[in-house]
């Protein structure tokens, strides 16, 4: 890499920095990739679809030579062989080049072996497929602390998402699922926040579930500080992901970018608490946009800290949660046939509505009072007498103590 | 009529007692019809769609007529030239005629007059023409308490039905809803009931609305009885309704059939507090078969009482009611455009999260953190210095306490 001169020890001993230390040694040219996937989570904010693009028409490596090489406007779209991309280039280069530079990069690397960070890239065992449905806006790679199989587990996972400023209400239903969700075996997907998302982790862990965190700034420092303990417990059993590299705060614009990524790696989103104007509403949106199922918690309208979600139900066709099957049911579809509304048998009920459980009456008098006819009367008071439901008594029939049907449809 | 033998003027006296003092004199035929319409409130049970067919088939006062006779079921497939409906009739027959005497009918009218009710049939002013929607399962008549004028006002109203074990909550949101709905010239419409319909009825009138309550027995007697004063205070400005006559008690049976009076007689169908079980989610049934829009209130997911709201919800494509205006969407249809989630520019934001308060940062610097080209940051600070949000000052930019702009989606 010529305006770079590194020398391939260097970005060796970067790359091993960031390996498992009982990873196979990787020969030259994975070095390489894997510093140049690095280097993509450097180079260009989350979520930049040219530079996924450019890196899927050429490759991590070429497409990082290409930059570090000054190549002119020509060769690019010589290189990339696709004049559409080609065309994004100029502009895409002009928000790359700024942050181009060996020490940038080599830092990232250093900084993450420094903080016990592996990166995970397309290449590793763990890398979880479900990130790359977001396909040119998928992260080059993924900066991980703590067990990177807890990523592969999210193959069946959901998100539980919510407002900072979760009730009591949004919290108790909060662990109610995460509970109910790691009894079926799922892991728990969210953002690390306060509120809802601290409570998925935090009660995941009390049932000995499988947390992942996504992070929007570098794993250096966890946000928010408040957390540290919460998400190095997390680390502990689970793990805590980026794909901002070290050194990168968090910022509005990568909390929104971030969301993406927990929308894709989950199976299902659930927002199970939110304010009209809560983050996870974006998280909402990206779920539905990949085409994941969503679902939202409903709650009290008269305080507004599940205005969010009613909205996700009203206007986005979120599915309604109350427990832990509705979320099931979400990924792998009805556990049972619904019922129709109402159903029964409903001269049984007309019968059964006319007759005393003291006074004895006729066949006459209950196809008076029903406004059934007498032999459609009797008929039902010999089904209803096998299930003790009447007796005969005397001159009539009284009501008995046997089962009762359920209530019809008029 | 032969089987009668009741003279005319018996039924001129009994008809005359369920008009209004002010209404124009009776001819013979209006008094006849009148009768026939009363009679079929009386012989067969509420949502009988045999009745329906054969009154449709031949009038009230010949379907009656051929009662009294004792047709035999030649001349009333000849009678009725409709062999589907003829094959229906002598099961019908044997439900009828149990009920079928002067008596009784007669009975209905003179309870009636000493209950001041109006026996309102399709001939009157009032008469609410949604009601026809039911088809053959429509009422041949109503008897009406109060001021028939009310169910006009029908043509513009909201169902706010629920369980009789209501929560706080639930009082509350009815509260509102009616309220709100008073406000917007909706007419109320509920079933008297304890819990969730008591609230309709009673805070429609302390907001000085209209509202309307449909009972499943006779008007001699309100039911419940404990709801006799609210359901007077209904009467003294709006109306109460049932289809049966005087002297028949509410049955399960007929509670049902009376649901789907409510929702065809309201615009749209709302379920503000239902447990699994509540007889409300019948009445939403209803709404959904006639096709009326059904909304359902959302509440805690922690009680039961909220269950029955996100079973509709979640199962009947019902709509998320939070707030009055809802109820008017879901009638009048959007009152604005729905706006897409997040929204808002999402360069300006990236620019703004760079930046600092105090410390001024020059475009390059800002190219380097956003990951943005210098030069569309140079364009996005041009455009937030317009709104205020950004200042110039010596080396850069600072924030300023101007529009920020709201989240984008990444």
């Amino acid at each position: 890499m010529k305006a770079f001169r590194i020398e391939l020890a260097l970005l060796r001993e970067a790359v091993l920095g960031t390996l498992p230390p009982d990873a196979a040694p990787p020969d030259d040219d994975q070095v390489i990739a894997r510093f140049a996937a690095g280097a993509w989570t450097v180079l260009p904010e989350p979520g930049d679809g040219v530079a996924g693009l450019v890196r899927e028409r050429v490759g991590d490596v070429r497409a990082l030579q290409l930059l570090v090489e000054g190549t002119s406007a020509t060769a690019w779209a010589q290189a990339l062989d696709d004049g559409e991309v080609a065309q994004m280039v100029p502009d895409a280069l002009s928000r790359w080049l700024p942050r181009l530079g060996a020490e940038r990069i080599l830092g990232a690397f250093s900084q993450g072996a420094a903080h016990r960070q592996r990166l995970l890239t397309r290449a590793d065992e763990h890398w979880p497929l479900a990130i790359d449905d977001l396909g040119p806006h998928a992260p080059a790679a993924l900066w991980v602390r703590g067990d990177p199989a807890a990523l592969a587990a999210c193959d069946r996972s959901a998100a539980l998402v919510g407002s900072r400023a979760s009730s009591g209400y949004g919290e108790l239903v909060t662990g109610q699922l995460a509970a109910g969700l790691v009894g079926r075996r799922f892991a728990i997907v969210s953002g690390g926040a306060y509120g809802i998302d601290g409570t998925a982790h935090r009660s995941t862990l009390a049932s000995g579930g499988t947390t992942v965190a996504v992070l929007a700034g570098g794993l250096d420092r966890f946000y928010p500080a408040g957390h540290d303990e919460l998400l190095q417990r997390v680390v502990a059993t689970g793990c805590v992901i980026a794909e901002a590299p070290s050194g990168v705060p968090p910022t509005r614009w990568r909390f929104l970018a971030r969301n993406r990524l927990i929308a894709a790696l989950a199976s299902a989103t659930v927002v199970v608490e939110a304010g009209q104007r809560s983050g996870s509403i974006n998280t909402a949106g990206h779920a539905a946009a990949l085409g994941r199922p969503l679902g939202a918690v409903p709650g009290p309208v008269t305080s507004g800290s599940s205005t969010g979600c009613h909205r996700l139900l009203r206007d986005y066709g979120a599915a309604v949660i109350e427990r832990p099957e509705h979320v099931v049911e979400l990924i792998d579809g009805p556990l049972e046939e619904s019922v129709a509304l109402g159903g029964g048998t409903s001269d049984e009920l007309r019968v059964l509505d006319a007759m005393s459980a003291r006074a004895p009456r006729g066949v006459d008098e209950l196809a008076v009072r029903t406004g059934m006819a007498p032999r459609d009367v009797t008929a039902v008071l010999a089904l209803l007498e096998l299930g003790g439901a009447v007796l005969e008594r005397g001159s009539g029939w009284v009501r008995g103590l046997g089962r009762s049907p359920s209530p019809p449809r008029a």
